[in-house]
């Protein structure tokens, strides 16, 4: 999981993707807003706009409790990655979500408007300042976990979700050894195109993509992977850019994950491609 | 104000008897709980329970906001004083607040069950444990603010709420040079017993004076005040005791604050009491 949106907001440690992520395999995602928890109350929200504090960060009451309680274990000397892993149980989660890093990364992007950290550039500003570029403060710092790269080791097949490649996929790959670890797989490594028809279907991607200068499309998305891919995954719409994308082998699926039961069977149709590719 | 009771809690400051004063001259005090808010909600603390987190301190969602602000706030290098000012002026109380002091002081009881942590003591074990003695500890690393100081010089006259002698008012007098400036004031000071009956109208007092060997009355508490004291507040129900009472002037009225108008009628009452002492 990408750490590097995390920042501390009101004195307590936020794990924005964490947290989405294990809502979303609790079952408790709010699914309208697609982050945040379900059947959530706004009191103490309501009640700190009333006092004059900070506000453009939404949190929930419910939500609340997630940060609350992860702050003050990671004040008592826990890892991220150990304090993920009581949440996630905590929330019966089965699945193992494993943070990219212990140490602290933060995903800084240079825009029109000046340096921005991300959930400033992201939430505050809505994406709306012109990105010129972006980095990932402490990277340089992280260690690659040894629960990470066993993971990955010991992975069928590897799978990239369709998530903003600049700032979701690319800080997990600048923990050092992290890409490294990736390049010495013996198993198909897959990504799903977060761009369909030139625009994303969620996020800032599409904007991105046009004003780092890079070709806006599915195509541009595996030509930033680059040799990394073995395969990838193109929505239908996007079928005519087959000829042009230059991944060795693409499979051709409905990738919009809007209608009951659609995501579940996107991971199905992707694994199994990608177990093909491991035959 | 007393902070002796403050504490670390989520790891958040929490300043139990700032608020509750606050609250309650905001009007937005629980009334049946006599603190925390009005119309509060709950999901922080059940989200928490769920999480297996400390659930003992019940904050409510609107509550929470009080301690987060506080919180950041005093992390940014704010004193306790600028934080109370910020905040009664954001709930519209017009009634200065002022901590005892800025520096942290924290009320230890001695018990029959070991040293504990006054919020221990007396939320999560709700005073069963027998008193064998308090301290305060820091208290002799506080200073007197100016401020404090200044408003006892000015005063008109100086009255002690029917608070917790022990708890609530020893502390404060434990701040160091704040007993001399109390002595060295032109103007009345009035006390005003929170026993009535031999019993305390709510908490500990009265379980306290037992345990800790002292007569359990208005007398006792008299006694305990000793010259501090220019007049002395005791119920209706304590007239009989009236002849026993150390403090050389006596008001004997109804001060049992549970009827509407009854806090502004005592307190009325205790002023012109008072005042009647400085002619």
């Amino acid at each position: 999981m990408n750490t590097a949106d995390d920042f501390d907001h009101l004195g307590l440690n936020i794990s924005p993707d964490i947290d989405t992520v294990m809502y979303t395999l609790a079952g408790c995602v709010n699914a309208e807003t697609g982050w945040g928890r379900r059947d959530e109350t706004w009191s103490f929200m309501a009640a700190t706009e009333a006092l004059g504090g900070e506000t453009w960060f939404r949190l929930g009451d419910r939500d609340l409790a997630v940060h609350v309680e992860r702050t003050r274990w990671l004040r008592a000397g826990e890892t991220l990655s150990d304090v993920t892993r009581h949440l996630t149980r905590a929330f019966g989660v089965a699945s193992e979500i494993l943070p990219m890093c212990d140490e602290p990364v933060a995903t800084i992007v240079e825009t029109s408007e000046g340096s921005l950290a991300f959930q400033e550039y992201f939430v505050a500003r809505q994406c709306r300042p012109q990105l010129i570029s972006y980095r990932f403060k402490g990277a340089e710092g992280a260690w690659l976990r040894p629960e990470v790269a066993a993971r990955i080791a010991t992975a069928r097949v590897i799978l990239l979700g369709p998530s903003n490649p600049f700032v979701s996929i690319a800080p997990i790959l600048a923990v050092p050894g992290l890409l490294d670890a990736l390049k010495a797989r013996r198993v198909p490594l897959v990504a799903v195109s977060p761009i369909i028809g030139g625009e994303a279907i969620k996020g800032p991607a599409a904007k991105m993509m046009r004003e780092l200068g890079l070709e806006c499309s599915s195509a541009g998305v595996a030509e930033f992977y680059g040799d990394l891919l073995d395969g990838f995954v193109i929505d239908n719409a996007d079928a005519r850019l087959a000829g042009s994308i230059a991944a060795s082998r693409l499979l051709i699926a409905d990738t919009v994950m809007a209608a009951e039961g659609a995501a579940a069977r996107l991971a199905k149709d992707v694994l199994a491609f990608a177990c093909r590719l491991a035959e």
